[in-house]
C-alpha cells in the first residue's frame, strides 16, 4: 500500500547512495518510485537492487510522477530542479543536498530570469538527509539509511502546502526526524557543525603527512577521534565548502583570531597573563563543547565511563555485554581503544553515573578486568 | 614476590591519578611501595585503596628508596625531581610527566649551576605513560591502567643504564609498551599527536558557545568525534601547552598558514583554481590520516563497516554482538551512534573487508536491521 501524502510514482533522479537508499526505503514502505542517472550503470544498478523502475533516459514518454526527488551532486543539484520543475507540471520537486541557499537563489534568479514561473517555483522545496556521508555509490545503499537521522526540511512563505507536506512525509516514512528551518539558518548550522569539523580534521590530518612513525606510533584515541571524518571525499568536499563559503568564512575568521591569538601568547609563555590567556582558551572549548546534545537529543548529561580489557578475539565484547545485560545496566554508549603492540583492546562503556559502581562490581565479579 | 629489575620500594611522589595507578599497579605485581603527597588527604586516600604505606610527611627517617617516581603536576614535576635526587642517593629518579625537554632542561640547568652533581643526575630518566588523561584523582585510580598504552622512556647518553633499565622494567610490569627516544623527539611527536588535536578540538568547540540551540540539535558523529577532548581540564592543560610551546608553534604555524590559504581561497571562490585548492587541503588531510597507524600498531587499514540498528534496551548490544561471535567474525572495533529524537542507536562494527558480506547475511538472517 502505498503512504499516505506522497504523490505518486516518486522519480528519483541520481542513483548515488542517498538517491538509491531513498529508492529502496520507499519502495519497501510501498511507494511506486522510478529512477534516472546520466550513468546508464549507475542507474542499472540500482534498479537491479530494487530502488525502482527505470525511468526512460530522454525523460519523456513515461509516467508523469507527483514527486521528483533530486538527488544529483551539488554543484548541478539546482539546474535538475530547475529542469525538473519545468519539465514536470505539477510534480513536488525536492532535492536533498547539503547546502541548501546556493540551490535556493538559482531558483529564484530564474523566476527573475523568466525560465520558471512563481507557480513552477512554488513546488519546490529543499531538504537535507543528514546521513551516509562516508560512504558513496549505489552499492552501499539501505533503505533504513536515514533511520533516527535528522531531515532538514527548508520551505520558504510561498512553498507550496503541498511540496512541504511531501517532503516531511517521505523523511517520516524513512524514518528520520523532520527539522524545519529557512535555508539561510540551515546553512549557518552546518557551517559550524559539519563544515567547519571538516576542516579542522583535515587541517590536523595535513600537518601528519610528514611526521616520522615512531611519533605516529603514539597516537592515542585523541588524535584518532579528533581526525577521522579527515578521510573524506575531496570531490564531494570541494563542492560543499564551496556552495556554502561566505557562512563558513564567517566561522573560520573566528578560528583565526582564537588561533592568532593563542600564537602571540605562546610565542612568550612566560608574559604576564598568558598562562591565563592559553586557559582561557582551553575553558571556552569546555563551554562549547558542553552545549553538544546528548544522544536522543536530551540535554548533554556527562556519562560515566567503565573500561574492562578484552582479549581480541571473537566474542569477548559479547560476554562483556551479555554480563552488563545481565546486570541490568543499560550501555548508554560504546567504544574500543586499542593500543599499539598489544593483541588487547579497552572496551570503553558508558552508563548513568549512578550505575557505574553497580557495573563495576558485577563485571569485577565475572572475572572481567575492568579498568 | 618482587619483580626483578625493580629496586625497592618504590616511592611515588605525588598521588594523583597517575601516581596512584602506578602505585596499585607495583604492589599487584609484588613491588614494596610508598607514597607521598603535598596533600595529606591525597595521600591518605592512595594509602586507603592499597597503593602503597605512607612516607612521613618531612621525607625523613624512612626507608631509603631504590626509585623514586615522580608524579607531581608539570610545573613543579622538574623541581620534584631535582629534590629527590639530591635528597635520596643512590636512588634512580623518573618522572612521567606529559612534556619531556622542560624538564630534562631544569636538571641540566641544575648541573651547570652547581645544584646537583653529574652523577646525580645519571640518576634521572624521563618517562611519559600515555594513558589516564581524560579522569583525575585518585579515587579513579586502577593498577591496570597502562595495560596496552605507550609509555615512552627519554634517556640521554650519560644516562645511567641501572635508571634506563628500572624505568623499562616498571613500564613493562605496568603492562604498557616501551617507546624509546629523546626528549627532543618525544615533545615533538606530542605536539602532534596530542596537543595539536586538544587545540583543535578546543577551536572548533570555542565556535559553539553562541550557537542556537536549534542548530545544534543537527550535530552528529562528526562534531562529537572532532570535539571529544574539548571537554579537557584547563588547569592541566595551560601546564602542558606552555612547557611545549615551542614544538607547538612550529606546527600551529603551519596549521595558520594552511587556513590562511583556505580562508583567501574562499573569499573568492569561483577564481581560476579555487575549487582545485579547496580539494587540496582535503586530499592533504586525506594522506595524513592515512597514516595514522591501525590498532596494534599495524599499518593502517580500512574495515568494512556494518551498521546495526538496535533499541535502546539493556541487553540489545549484546545480542548483536552475540550473534557476531557466532558468526565467527572478530569485532575490529566499535561504536554506537545516537540520533536526535529517536529512541534507537546505530552500532557500528568494524570487521574486515573479506567478512563484510558474511556478517551481514548472518545478522540479517538473525533478523537484526542491517543499515
Amino acid at each position: 500500500m502505498a503512504p499516505r501524502g506522497i504523490p505518486e510514482p516518486v522519480l528519483i533522479r541520481g542513483t548515488g547512495l542517498l538517491g538509491t537508499s531513498i529508492g529502496l526505503g520507499l519502495r519497501s514502505a510501498g511507494a511506486d518510485t522510478y529512477l534516472s542517472d546520466p550513468s546508464p550503470s549507475a542507474q542499472a544498478v540500482a534498479v537491479d537492487i530494487g530502488a525502482g523502475q527505470a525511468f526512460p533516459g530522454d525523460l519523456t514518454a513515461a509516467p508523469s510522477p507527483g514527486v521528483v526527488v533530486v538527488a544529483a551532486p551539488p554543484d548541478v543539484a539546482g539546474q535538475v530542479v530547475i529542469d525538473s520543475l519545468v519539465r514536470f507540471p505539477g510534480a513536488v520537486v525536492l532535492d536533498i543536498a547539503s547546502v541548501k541557499g546556493a540551490i535556493r537563489r538559482e531558483v529564484d534568479a530564474a523566476v527573475v530570469g523568466g525560465t520558471l514561473t512563481p507557480a513552477q517555483a512554488a513546488r519546490y522545496v529543499g531538504t537535507h538527509p543528514m546521513a551516509g556521508r562516508e560512504r558513496s555509490g549505489p552499492v552501499a545503499a539501505r533503505g533504513a539509511l536515514f533511520t533516527a537521522a535528522p531531515w532538514v526540511v527548508c520551505a520558504k512563505g510561498d512553498t507550496s502546502p503541498e511540496a512541504v507536506s511531501a517532503a516531511e512525509e517521505i523523511a517520516r516514512v524513512l524514518g528520520a526526524t523532520v527539522h524545519r528551518m529557512s535555508a539561510e539558518d540551515h546553512d549557518a548550522s552546518v557551517a559550524l557543525i559539519s563544515h567547519l569539523p571538516q576542516i579542522a580534521a583535515s587541517l590536523v590530518s595535513s600537518r601528519l603527512q610528514e611526521t616520522p612513525a615512531q611519533s605516529l606510533a603514539l597516537s592515542g584515541n585523541g588524535l584518532r577521534d579528533t581526525t577521522r571524518i579527515a578521510a573524506s571525499d575531496p570531490q564531494l568536499w570541494v563542492q560543499i565548502l564551496a556552495a556554502n563559503a561566505p557562512d563558513i568564512l564567517q566561522i573560520l575568521y573566528g578560528v583565526r583570531e582564537d588561533l592568532d591569538r593563542l600564537i602571540t601568547t605562546m610565542e612568550e609563555p612566560l608574559a604576564p597573563g598568558a598562562r591565563l590567556d592559553i586557559a582561557q582558551l582551553i575553558a571556552e572549548g569546555n563551554a562549547g563543547h558542553a552545549r553538544i546534545p546528548g544522544k536522543h537529543g536530551a540535554p548533554p548529561q556527562a556519562f560515566a565511563v567503565v573500561t574492562v580489557i578484552v582479549d581480541d578475539t571473537p566474542g569477548q565484547i559479547s560476554a562483556v555485554l551479555q554480563d552488563v545485560g545481565e546486570a541490568g545496566v543499560n550501555v548508554e554508549d560504546l567504544r574500543m581503544d586499542h593500543s599499539a603492540g598489544h593483541e588487547v583492546g579497552m572496551l570503553e562503556i558508558s552508563v548513568l553515573p549512578g550505575r557505574k559502581q553497580d557495573l563495576t562490581d558485577a563485571l569485577t565479579a565475572q572475572g572481567w578486568k575492568v579498568v
